[in-house]
């Protein structure tokens, strides 16, 4: 028996079905493993021993690599000194000032630990704003896993979905049509900076829509929350819709924040300081020093490395790569999302079947990436780390081929 | 202008209010110190380099005191090898057969950060169990700080809240009245395992009240919840109930349970698996490594050293200091609560003047302690450090004679 399936018979009896949530192999694959010792850089190792070149970043916390050593200096220096005192350190206000120098649409920043944490924090105080209740979000986006938010129903109650409104993403139309139906209630509109679902291909914002939701959200008096947990810190360090010329009045920041390490945050406008400084939102290791070190130097590093060039040029050889490789092999697919989150589907493909086995095939070549998921690169994987992967993808694609036949 | 002080200007800035939440210095009182830079053992140092004997133990994580070696150790070695990977590694299986050996209620466990992800998960496993919506809970209960349970209204909605229905602690028939009230649809007691709510006098469960609601849970086919977030791993290490011989269903960690470092957990019985494995309930950092190696280094260590019975040499002998203190001050002083949480109030100080008072003259003699809310010993308190801490609040009741005369 392998080390892996050891853990998971062990794991079964403790822990109902063994594993939950989004890093519940049971969801991946049949062949993904479900337990790992240890990182470095773009590689991650298994129970079993099996190294991969890491395309899913632990689904994005890992932006500079694992073990970076600038982030790890910083949090042992900062554990040996105190980590979960009784008031936060020094550091709190160096991470803040930070985050308020690097992001332009920061007058300040409060911390957490999840991102749901965040994004629950951002509507409280859009709500503590306008004294509204209701938000309206994209209809399938995934904000987090509180009640109020989780895909899955179990354990939620009518009530605690009573104050949602559903739009679709990059129609303006729809979010207008929202918006008119809850009546002058509107408390925020929150919004990823892309599309980027599980199970379909990724969808870049238009400008029309990003543009059309500010106007929207300033013409009701609803304030404009950018869920960035899974897209900060890889397409723009000044936040994802930084690009686009247009700035929310909250952004949710989170996994890669602390390149690992625990750690969320809030960045807000001046118009909702009042507001924020009248919610009671807490948590026993929200002050902890050691994340707020961590989360210091990825930015900082992130910052001096210029770490979304390097993320783009990985994303850009890997898309290229990837294209000419199905191509050749006769495959026709769709690469969505920002280079640096990148996600690949098969033409024709609903059942995920070829989804489903490349990405067991490329398992098997050492590569980890996801089926059904977004992927995720860091600032670690160099030219040879992606050529490494594509070797791997190429020998996943004659698999392929040799199971399925071309399209 | 005091390091602090610079701290807090700079704070201001770039934080609503400069601080928020539990850890607030402006909620604690005029004197005491925001900015905090080490650790060790039972001592706390702030920014301007003044130490403390603690006993607020950053408001329960610390359980063992500061930098304990086992704990750090086993944390240093977790980061060197992996944290934040592609799925959790062997010590999420070592863990949770720890809490499940530990803890008898315990067949199972889900693991989450914050103590409100805890308490938050646990009343998600009820409603999934049961199918029905409403939790009944004490009124002032503290259960976390989502919009659910935060005591502060600000940025909640009445949906958010219209599935709880309140009874008085200890009062039984109370929460048979509640159930009534809900008519059928009791998903969940949930419960403190003692009442500390703040600015209020501590108060045990009555064997009564702890036996009725595990009987009325039965009887109308609710799950008894314990939030022992704020009480584990200080009172019994098999659970804050099992000295009183009741189980809950479904009990919430989280604090102590890491020594500092960010972990919660919900362990259930056996009869709620099924419905514990429907949900969809995750985190960005839930699996890392780090935190699961300091919770299984602390629940060892404290099972090895028996530290609940040197938190409880520690808090018997400053319960009965203090008390002598009060008599020879002239003061009629009330300390309530298990004496390793312990409080003291000051009899007829309902604006807490005296209160308030006296926790700031023993910050200015060293002791750093609570006005309106439970203190927490630690098992690195030993006799020297509560007679160094006792040096310093008799010298506070003193002042507090000296300002008030006695009662």
């Amino acid at each position: 028996m392998s080390i892996d399936a050891n853990l998971r018979e062990r794991a079964a009896r403790v822990v109902p079905g063994g594993m939950y949530g989004h890093l519940n192999a049971a969801l991946h694959g049949p062949s993904y493993p479900q337990f790992f010792v240890g990182g470095q850089g773009c590689r991650q190792r298994d129970a079993d021993g099996r190294e991969y070149v890491d395309l899913m970043c632990s689904w994005g916390p890992v932006v500079l690599g694992h073990r970076h050593p600038a982030v790890e200096s910083a949090v042992t220096a900062q554990l040996a000194a105190g980590d979960c005192l009784n008031g936060p350190g020094p550091v709190y206000v160096e991470l803040a000032e930070l985050l308020v120098e690097t992001v332009p649409q920061a007058d300040w920043v409060m911390f957490s630990k999840n991102g749901t944490d965040a994004t629950t924090q951002a509507l409280m105080v859009a709500r503590a704003a306008t004294g509204r209740t209701k938000v309206l979000m994209a209809h399938g986006a995934y904000h987090g896993a509180d009640p109020w938010c989780t895909p899955g129903p179990a354990g939620t109650t009518p009530n605690e979905r009573a104050d949602l409104a559903e739009f679709v993403y990059n129609d303006l139309a729809s979010v207008e049509a929202a918006a008119a139906g809850a009546e002058g209630d509107v408390a925020a509109i929150i919004v990823t900076p892309f599309k980027h679902d599980s199970f379909e291909d990724q969808e870049l914002p238009t400008p029309e829509f990003a543009r059309g939701v500010r106007a929207l959200a300033d013409r009701i008096g609803a304030a404009l929350v950018i869920d960035d947990v899974r897209g900060g810190w890889r397409i723009d360090l000044g936040g994802s819709w930084e690009p686009l010329g247009v700035r929310p009045d909250l952004y949710a920041f989170s996994k890669a924040l602390g390149n690992g390490h625990p750690i969320a945050a809030v960045t807000g406008a001046d118009s909702l300081r009042g507001p924020a400084q009248s919610l009671y939102s807490t948590g026993s290791f929200w002050f902890n020093a050691a994340p707020m070190a961590a989360a210091k130097a990825t930015v900082e590093t992130l910052r001096d490395i210029d770490g979304i060039a390097l993320m783009e040029r990985a994303g850009t050889r890997l898309r290229a790569g990837l294209a000419a490789q199905a191509a050749s092999h006769g495959f026709t697919v769709r690469q969505t999302g920002p280079v640096q989150i990148p996600w690949l589907s098969f033409e024709g493909d609903a059942t995920l079947e070829k989804g489903m086995f490349w990405a067991g095939a490329c398992l098997e070549e050492g590569v980890y990436l996801h089926p059904w998921h977004n992927w995720f690169l860091s600032a670690a994987h160099t030219d040879d780390d992606i050529d490494r992967a594509l070797q791997g993808t190429d020998a996943a694609f004659a698999k392929l081929r040799a199971r399925f036949g071309g399209d």
